[in-house]
Order: C-alpha cells, then structure tokens, then sequence
C-alpha cells in the first residue's frame, strides 16, 4: 500500500471530521418544534431503519408511501371543521340570488349564524350544504372561489387565514420524510378539490398526492373549452374505512407510514401497521393543548379519539401529546 | 484579471468541446427509434419549448404531466385486449371448481375459445367475465395471479409475454419526458390494478400513477391482518369521457401532454389541448403497421380511431404514423 503523505492524511481526518460533525448537526436539527421525547425518538429512529442500506427494516425508495389525514392532523379542525366554515360562508355569499332561503330552515340557520340548529338535521342536512356550496360549477370555477375564501376569511378565536392554522411540528415531518425519499399523501375526509388549491403552497404536496371525498364531475365542451362541471351528487367519501379503500385505488399500496389524529383514521393506521409484518409507523396526534390549540378526544364532534385512541397501544401506534411534544404549534408563534 | 495558465486554458477549452459534442450527441440520441419526420421533431420542439425557462412556453416543474393511453399507445391491443386474454384465461384457470359453467352458454363458449359467441352477447357478457375473473379475492391475491399469468402466458402471434408487446419508441417518449422533468401518468381504460402489477417495471411508471378503470372494494381485518377485498361491483369506467374525469379525480389538473390511439382517448385529448390557450400537446398512435404490429382504425372493435382522426387536424393533434415514423416497434426486434 502506498503511504499516504503528511498533507493528504490531514485532509482525510479533516474531511471526516466534518462529515462526522454535519451529522450530528443535521440529526440535532430535525424535527426542532418536537421536543426530545419518545415521540421525536421514534419517527427519527424509523426513518432511519426504513432508508438506511442494509438495515432490516430497509424500504426501497419507490415504496416510501407516507399518509397524513388533515383534519386536525396537518391543520386545526375546531370550533368547526374549517371546509365547514367555508360551506357556511359561501351560503351567505350566494344569500342575494336565493331570496327563497328565508323561508327553508336548513338555510335561513346559517344565515343567521345559527350552526348548531343548521347541523342539527345531522348528514343529511350536512350534504345539503356541501352540494349546495360545491357543486354547480366547473373545477377552476370552484378553485378560484376556494382560493378567495382563503385570502379573505378568518378563523374566530386566531383571526389568521385558516391556512395559517397549520401544525408546524408536522410541516417539519413533511419536509424530513420528503427528504428521506418518502413521497408524502394527504388522505382526508376533506373534499379532495378544496384541499387542492392550498396544499401544494402549504404542505408541499401537489394536487396528484391529495386523496380526499369528492362529489362527481362530467366533461364537458363550452364554447369550444373543455371543462370539468362539479355535479351535486356525492362520488366516494374518503373517512373511516374509506380511507384504505382510497389509499388502494390511488396508491395502489399499502402506505409505510401514517399519522392520523381521529376514529376516522383508524382503519388508515391499521391499514399501514397490520397489512404486512414489516416494522412500519403509525401516529396518532392527540389533542392536548386548550392554551395554544384545542383539548378535545373522546367526546368531540370533530375529530372524535375514542376507539382509536383505545387501541393505540397494543397497536404499537405512537401517541402524539401536542402540549409536551411540541414546542411550538403554529408557524406564527415566536 | 488572473491570466489563465496555458494548461489551464487546453483544459477549459477541452470541457467546453464536451459540452457541446454531449449536446449535440444528446439531441442525437433522443427518441432514437423515431424517425427524423414531422412527429418526432414535433415532440422534440415541444419539449424544448417548454422546458426552457424564458420560453413563452415555459411550463413549470410542478405541472409537467403528461398522460398516456395504454391499450393500443403503449402496448399492443390485437387481436384482443389483453387484459381479456387475462380474464378468459383466468375462466379456464377457474373451470376445474365451477363445473356448473358447462351449462352457461357464456362460459362454455370461452371455456372452448370461442371468444366471438361468448362476447356477442356484449357488454353485460363482458361485465360478467371481468367480475367473475377480478373480484371475490383481496388485492394481494389478484396482484399475484396477475403476476403469475404475465410470467406464463404468450401472445397468439408473437409467441412471447404479453409485457414484452410494449412499443419501443413509447418508453423512449416516456424516458425522454421524465428526463425533462415531467410527471408520466397512464390513464387508460384498462383495470388500474392489472396494470399497476407491471406498469412500474416495464414502462417506469409507479402505481399511484397509473388511473384506470376500477371495481368497488371494501377495508377488512382477516385474522387481524387488514387487507382490501375485491367486490364484483363496477366502480368507474376510464374511457371516454370518464378519462378527463378520472384525471380531474386524481391528478386534480389539465395535462400538459397527451398520447392516445382511439376514439376513447377523444375527451382526453380535448381536456389536454383545449382547456387552456396555452400551448399543449396532444398526440394520436395511428396503427399503419400489418407487417411488424398490426394495421386498423375506422372499422376495428379494439381500440376504434374514427371520430379523434376526424378531428386530429383542426384540433392540431399529431398523428404518428407507425410504420413510418417508427424504425422498431417492439424492444425485441433488432
């Protein structure tokens, strides 16, 4: 072996010095709104068992799925899940060309504000509202009409833009899983279409990797242009078991890893954990924080924790306490 | 300024000749299956056009999604689909445990390769083999028979799997286009989960990009272990305009570029190039070829091209000519 010389020996042991230090930095640096819990642990430690060559655990890139539920789970989903709120307010904005409103209860309740009296009709009442409010229009019609919601309204208690009101610790798990060669999936209870206009600038996720509910749609030729017309009827709704069933017909596979914070996800996390035997991620992020967010599991409207939270445990899921874990919960806070 | 030192400069000059010979030998060795005609230099230029930034063109990274037909543009379609080559087999496969079937008409005619009979009685025939043949098992299980049939079966013409009938020019466009940062989809109105069993491996094209027609499934724990269950139900068509739509559902925006082969590519097309002044591509394969594949399109029950060819000039599609445009069809020629 030749010797190597004075100057290039201090070159290497510089070079791998520095190597040695920028992992530590980067290992210190990721994640850095979680705070150094068990939780933070142990997304690091499976990502690093899923993307290291040679490990057990190892996935191969093309296979890294990752899926996160929205609601409540990138984003807030209290006093109202905030596609609600949106529906609410267009019913007020299309008031003038429906004077017949006054006279329809469903109607004239949101009108006046009344939430709880609108939603007490349950489902059905539900579906009226989103139709009424989603459909009739053509997809870019629809996205424009989305899009200015967001730029205009508020949310009562921040008063920020609803898409403010997003997770920072989970913006950081996006970008770490992305950077780890995981291809990250919204799959929500949330409309598809609506979750569309700001996903790509919120979460990094383009309109492809966004499975959600949809409503039906046709084509149509207009004047020569080729359009896409939202029909008032429901197509698939992508919630509780409908969650894997969605994941299968976009993805085509069962996901590595999923996060999900409700009864809703259930399925989804089981789905991801008990499908094959290989070591795979489940978590679940409970809402524990009434000063910075909301605290609210067993008995909530939105986002009810009860069955899932349940089996958590001898699911292997990780359970997320928003208060301890994270340090900080909306990118706005200093 | 620091004079350049003679080796210095033979060595920057050097790089520079590379460059330019890799330049102009990557031009070169685009497409290299494509004849230098109208369709090729076609393709090219709107590539270039826009992928280059300063281009009026230009589109960016994010939105570059071109789709493709698979039947008939991506692989061959003759003498029959083959995903009805799958399913009649399959019925074969199947018979030794249904010998009540020696009494249907419908599967006593397919289970004597009388094929004609037994889809005359049309597309309530053809519904019954397709359910009968792709539900009742979970989505693992039919990923493996599907497997299984691609390892054993043969083309009645070629003698060879059906995966190898893929066109050689089209994993070149398909390559070509990846290269240049565009997102490749399949939008076909062939099973999403037949061809999601091969679609990653013989064309690059990972399952969550492949849209398809699907069948209803449902979410299941079995013996605690959660899998999808294949459920004889009709789920979606993705033909016609069922293509557009199905784009809409799960990419959720207009193509940038569209490659098809019939009349059931139409609406696809349209959404392609006439949702938006910009400019975009869309691309007809006309099947001109007896010798090497197979020659039809007016009169032909697979993968019909009547109405789209009728429109293909003044909606300023190209049309590719294979026997002219092509030097090889299928990777195994020399």
């Amino acid at each position: 072996m030749q010797r190597i010389s004075g100057s290039l020996w201090r070159w290497w042991s510089g070079l791998l010095l520095c190597l040695t230090l920028s992992a530590v930095a980067q290992a210190d640096s990721v994640l850095p709104s979680w705070r150094d819990r068990t939780a933070r642990t142990a997304i690091i430690a499976f990502v690093q068992a899923t993307t290291t060559q040679g490990s057990p655990d190892f996935v191969p890139p093309a296979e890294r799925i990752a899926v996160f539920d929205n609601d409540g789970t990138l984003w807030s989903e209290q006093p109202l899940y905030f596609q609600g709120a949106f529906a609410f307010d267009r019913i007020k904005a299309m008031a003038p060309d429906h004077p017949e409103w006054a006279s329809k209860e469903l109607f004239a309740s949101v009108l006046k504000g009344d939430y709880k009296t609108a939603l007490a009709g349950g489902e059905k009442a539900l579906g009226q509202i989103i139709l009424t409010t989603h459909a009739g229009m053509t997809s870019d019609q629809f996205n424009a009409i989305v899009a200015d919601w967001l730029r205009t309204a508020k949310h009562p208690r921040f008063k920020r833009p609803y898409n403010e009101l997003v997770y920072q610790p989970m913006l950081e798990v996006l970008g770490y899983l992305r950077a780890n060669g995981y291809k990250t999936f919204i799959v929500s209870g949330g409309g598809a279409e609506f979750m569309r206009v700001f996903a790509e600038q919120t979460y990094g996720v383009p309109p492809e990797q966004v499975i959600g509910s949809t409503i039906k749609t046709h084509f149509e030729l207009r004047d020569g242009k080729a359009v896409i017309v939202r029909d008032p009827d429901i197509d698939s709704i992508d919630d509780g078991p409908g969650k894997p069933v969605g994941i299968a017909r976009y993805i085509g596979r069962a996901p590595i890893i999923a996060f999900g914070n409700s009864d809703g996800d259930l399925q989804m996390l089981q789905y991801t954990t008990q499908s094959s035997s290989k070591k795979r991620l489940g978590v679940i992020i409970h809402h524990t924080d009434a000063d910075r967010e909301f605290a609210y599991d067993r008995k909530s409207i939105n986002g009810k924790l009860d069955k899932a939270l349940d089996l958590a445990q001898s699911s292997g899921w990780i359970v997320v306490d928003m208060k301890n874990d994270w340090s900080r919960i909306y990118p706005f806070e200093q």
